[in-house]
């Protein structure tokens, strides 16, 4: 059995980087979204050209990323959503919803602090994890059935 | 042509009243989650007993809500989605993504200031409104062709 | 806003009667399966003609009642299956198993003693009852709001 | 033509390994639960932190273990599932109504003393089986179209 | 709960009537294709204007009546499918493999001789009816729960 | 049996109004876009609000249509297409396509000289008129089973 | 681009090695029924055990034989039926509506004879061919755009 | 993340070479229509026996197109559509709304002359390309996420 992992969510750490070193070993592809801000930003003006209009600016950067997170969750077997502690985070519930309405399993991994706020998220979710290692531990109890420690 | 819409969202301020009031007269059915906010924070463990831990306090309150929200969804045409300016409105972007996975049409009501963090939503949206009067009027264009002025 | 509720499960005490009653008034259409113990495991030799196998009695039997089932189940956004405290009830928690593969909203209702055996078929559920008259107020709760007490 | 068989339900008796073993050189990928009956309770405390709830102690980890079992039924062509002698086993039932739902061919494996409990279950599957044996001998015959003796 | 029910098939007798009638009275709405066998054949040269190939004068009727045909199968719980004792009944076939893949409820109605024949199409069905009054003692069955006698 | 037919294509003859007129009498609801060329091209921004960029002014618009048009082809049993002589009606083609994908049941209505370049969306039809009239007539014949003289 | 194309229907005559053989080269991989007659009537019975009635006898071996068909159809891109001028052949036919619901593009291979009778099951063909060589013509033309001669 | 493109529409240029060289290097699989015209045109009546009236020669061949065009559409994950500057195209606009309608990402190339007439076309892509360098260019973002320059 391989696991196609997609890991949404939060850009600015290195939470990615942590669960893919922790699950070297494992039977696990992993996918996940452009993770430079710029690139993702300015990638439909860049390549289809300029836009007066802000709005637009962002529409066109915005369509072609779906591109990609369409697909990664498309071929996800579990959608890990990461929250972290600033900005609105919007597209990573977005793809909560997304994933769930296609009935992948969902794990999200955030801080307590976002218990209440992320409770219709969490409902949807098959496990609410805090740390990117307790991520790897489900990925491998889920292939391999042993547990930490 | 009936149209269901289902109001997703801010549940602080009354733009549903204004767009059900606004679509008098329209064969529009409205649906929406429940929007006492006491209510559906509580409604787990008023139903089904108290927890001492405030996570299993929310969980179960937000899935009894999800019974109401996904039928509310599933049977849309048209899901509106309001983002207030206001709390981190996770639940609100959650269901635009179940919305859009699901392949319903979606308008996103909000303020210019979000335009930038919402831009992945909006990219799934076909129309993005500032106000419930537009909405009003989308709904009375796509049901009777007819336009504002 | 009309919820089709399908009642699976145990069937020799009233909580069918229970819920249907409690929810009196509510905009709820109720289906279930056949309850008459008797006809349900002949149906199919009743009609169909006799066997002299054990095995193929019911299975024409458990057939001809698949096509109830089935369609309750499909028409159902709401699948309650309750589990008593006698026999295996495998047909119970095969509906429910059904039932969540096909997205249904699930309502578990079962006395304390089966927690731990019904483990999974929990996890699949968005809540637990212990009472028939908890099962209305989570109908009540769904399409209007309203909490007891 | 390479079969993808999902071996779900009894975890106390080496029948998958009998099957495992008998269908060697036969074009078959297995996959199964995690069958480590400890490690299966205990996985949603021992990865995410302790509950004093029984309950949400074994709804963790039904959650979790739900990670592996959809994606192992949701990959699978075939799906055995063995109902022993002892224990509710409602999961297994639950997995053969889940299975069911989405349309994977079924095959139960049982004594005859469960045969009337098990009509409905039987009555979605395409085989009854008695023993591993059997089983094996079905693989086999759909693979390479050979029949024992 | 109305069962919507298709009567595909032979069309030379009038078992399609006894079923209707036999049905009186119970929650049944029943749809079948055009049973006017001349205009079936030649429906689309009818309408579309002749062909020199009696190949497209048969295509263009058999298309059109596809509508009609596909329309009554997705609209339906229950396909009762009847082969009779002349013909080769391809299109009986075609319909029940058509309405087993949909998910739909089978019921074969066929004469003892045609058994070996359609063991494969049987094997898909609920129920293997011998006479219209057994078609109509399920449909009874499967709305009311009450037995024949 | 009711028939959902959406009416697609050319707006500038009045083909929509004959065939609603001759069906007058027949089980059929009829549903379209909205046929008001400049209220079409301009509802985006006469709702939404301006637009400086000729392409942004069209997509606005396209998108508010599309919550109409996907509404009217997911709802439809039979999808009519229409050619006329004049413009690109690549949405016509795209709307074809759309309602293919969808299995919708397809009847295409275009001019003798369209054949060579409708040979793909014909092939996808099951059936191709020249006349309103002729669609008329297969819907009465679908409904019905009557053929005209 | 590999083609998975399953070779249904009748099996007392040497086409489908012909398919196979003159398909060399092409990037095809094939699938098709258990072909040994005496096999694919006693496999039910020779694995799971004797039946005293025939019909059950048949019954258990076609429900087997089912597990080899589904898996064959669903996997197929490409399903080509053939009737041949002996037997019912409702299997095939069967077979041919249930891949047409799934959307697989259907070759029909049949002698002029059957047309009539085969109208239905060729209008939602995409070819109807006479000989082997058409269907390895029609793959290598799909494949690789060549034409014969 | 493999990539699967599927390039469909204008057959006179080079466009699709062009794509396929700027692409190398990238983890993309690309499928396209038979692009030999006088093959496209008549590999219905080549393979399968020549016919009379030209409607029936153009529709033997669409459907025998119509194996591999499917088969390409439905592998994809994106779906690129050209249009050009000569021929109805419609054929290229009814791929564009399949695709659509399976949810493949889209991205129309086309001139500028035709934005007005494709706007419907547009509004149900991801991108807006007019150049094959700008569509090489969105496929290394999407899958390397790296931008030109």
């Amino acid at each position: 059995m391989t696991l196609n992992v997609y890991l949404s969510g939060e850009i600015h750490t290195d939470w990615r980087d942590q669960i893919i070193e922790g699950a070297k070993g494992l039977n696990v592809a992993f996918n996940s979204p452009v993770t430079d801000h710029a690139a993702s930003d300015d990638c439909g003006v860049e390549i289809l050209g300029a836009e007066d209009d802000k709005y637009w600016h962002d529409h066109k950067g915005a369509m072609i990323n779906a591109i990609r997170t369409r697909k990664g969750i498309a071929d996800a077997d579990v959608v890990v959503v990461r929250f972290g502690d600033k900005y609105k985070q919007w597209n990573a519930a977005f793809d909560a919803g997304y994933a769930s309405a296609l009935g992948k399993s969902l794990i999200i991994l955030q801080p307590p602090e976002h218990d209440h706020a992320l409770k219709e998220v969490n409902a949807a979710a098959l496990a609410m994890a805090r740390t990117p290692e307790q991520v790897v531990q489900i990925l491998r109890y889920v292939l391999e059935g042993s547990l930490p420690g």
